[in-house]
């Protein structure tokens, strides 16, 4: 099912930005070129684990859920190209970003001071562009129209959502004074729109019971947080060639993780003083960055969220035993698994 | 029933937002006061004319079109935060904008080179959410599922529109190998989703044939860019209580507007040595904005636009002459009269 969903997502998202590559070159040549960018952006990469989990929520593969899960991974790369605004990124999976396409584009028109609010404004309207898409990808599926109106409630939460998830987790980044729970930012920014979302569409697609739909829900929360977990570790300790992401950036960004909550806890006077004076430093070395690295893995924090991500995942296996005993349990059962030994 | 369609578009605006307030509270508070911002700018101002298309397109006041009244407006205000950010303004209908109240919020924790980013992301948040929320009103309508399919595509093609000629308009003002025809920009930033989107919107709820639907399209096209000359005008001749806009910002930006082309054509050449020096350079002073603009008098080029204002107003006006004689007809031809002679 997972290669098959694979497949045919690339395959509808290269026809749906074609489609629209075509009619924004006939509006004009610069608008095209926004939609080329937004194609390269789309097809780069990821690994369309959203689009799974939509199937893996419906049950069994079926064409007529695939806009619907393309939908989950278009509203996906539209609040990546938002948020690489927000971080000030220019690279995504290895490769420049719309940001980084536009850097070049307009670097001939505008001098140094302009040309990064251009770019940037460029790929503002990227993301909006690709909100709308997800939305459209789902009016564009033959479910029945009663399930297409549930299914467009169901992406409305999602994104409501994801914006006050991707809202705390930037303001967690310089408002010391109020409490920014680690947890509550992991569930919004990431387990909600990222897992729950996408299983529930299937499940609704699927006009699955409530004790189904309650399952994916509790199911999510528990592996989202797990795999926004994983994902602040990679971004520190993985292999960058794999991730996609450049090393570290959590650290300089002052990035409030778990992680980060725990090595305040743990840390003795030494690291506490290194932590302080390069934790949320933008012109630290890579050097110090290393040392950083090391005291987080001393402290016994990198292995108290080592041992979070599998005991959540463990226990996001368990939920699942309210389901009765199906294929679509066994698969998602498996998939669990195997994000538990992720390395990218 | 404008009056009518005005005060219950204020209304369910205001519901709307009361609801996600609650339950963005209910997430942190500082997701709350992302949408109380949103709040503020939804209902400070604007002259709520997209709703009023929308029912005029409709034929009469119908409860279940208030919904998709409101979803134009909504695409409307999200349009105008992100062009906020893209135009870098802090002001809107007199008052500050989403960045602007950021600015205030976050200016006690960040760095004076840091604050505006962080508060230009905190729009870009807000406008992302108000663009999901237009999709999400037009789901909440009480018309046949088959009608709100519809109005999900216009909609779509709506925000596809208005993207691409926000970006035109944008790229317009620095790349200049390149021709950007203004009434293209005009049709495509302006026409497209606040007039003829708005019409259509009212039309498709109505089921009404595709004559009727081609001749709103017609008419929207013309009334459409007639509307955005006149903003270029009053955005330079027009009083800024009224219009809520800072005078001269479009001189300062370099925007390519139909005026300064047709002064580029007829200035003689102290005009042209005085706007080459002048336009588009952010340092001049407002005495010497005052005289680029008595030039652009003197040159003939606001006349012309003038001229060409009301004799598109008048084209608009003819091409209803292909619907049946209605109220309809008679309320579309009267505000197009109304809108001939607007002050703001």
């Amino acid at each position: 099912m997972r290669e098959q969903t694979s497949v045919r997502v690339q395959e509808l998202i290269a026809e749906i930005i074609a489609r629209r590559i075509l009619e924004a070159e006939n509006i004009h040549p610069a608008y095209g070129r926004l939609w080329r960018a937004i194609e390269t952006t789309a097809l780069a990469g990821g690994k369309r684990m959203r689009p799974y989990l939509t199937m893996l929520g419906y049950g069994e593969y079926d064409e007529r859920v695939v806009p619907v899960a393309v939908a989950q991974e278009l509203l996906h790369i539209a609040m990546l190209v938002h948020d690489d605004i927000i971080d000030e990124d220019t690279v995504r999976h290895g490769k420049v970003n719309i940001t980084g396409e536009y850097l070049e584009t307009y670097r001939p028109h505008l001098s140094q001071s302009q040309v990064r609010h251009f770019a940037d404004s460029a790929a503002l309207l990227a993301g909006d562009a690709l909100i709308s898409e997800a939305y459209q990808c789902i009016t564009r599926s033959e479910l029945p129209l009663p399930v297409i109106s549930l299914l467009h409630k169901q992406l409305g939460q999602a994104i409501f959502e994801v914006i006050g998830g991707e809202l705390l987790d930037v303001e967690a980044g310089f408002i010391q004074d109020t409490p920014y729970d680690p947890f509550a930012i992991y569930y919004y920014k990431t387990a909600s729109y990222s897992v729950i979302g996408p299983l529930l569409a299937g499940a609704i697609a699927a006009e699955a019971n409530q004790q189904t739909l309650d399952t994916f829900s509790a199911f999510g929360a528990t592996a989202g947080i797990a795999f926004q977990l994983q994902d602040d570790l990679l971004g520190l300790y993985g292999d960058p060639d794999l991730t996609g992401k450049s090393i570290v950036s959590d650290l300089r960004e002052a990035k409030a993780t778990y992680l980060v909550d725990e090595h305040r806890k743990h840390a003795d006077q030494p690291m506490m003083e290194r932590f302080e004076r390069l934790f949320g430093n933008q012109e630290v070395s890579d050097e110090e960055l290393e040392a950083l690295k090391d005291d987080m893995r001393d402290s016994g924090a990198k292995q108290t969220v080592e041992q979070l991500i599998r005991s959540k995942y463990e226990e996001a296996i368990t939920t699942l035993h309210t389901l009765p005993e199906s294929p679509q349990r066994h698969e998602i059962t498996q998939l669990t698994q195997k994000l538990m030994s992720r390395t990218q």
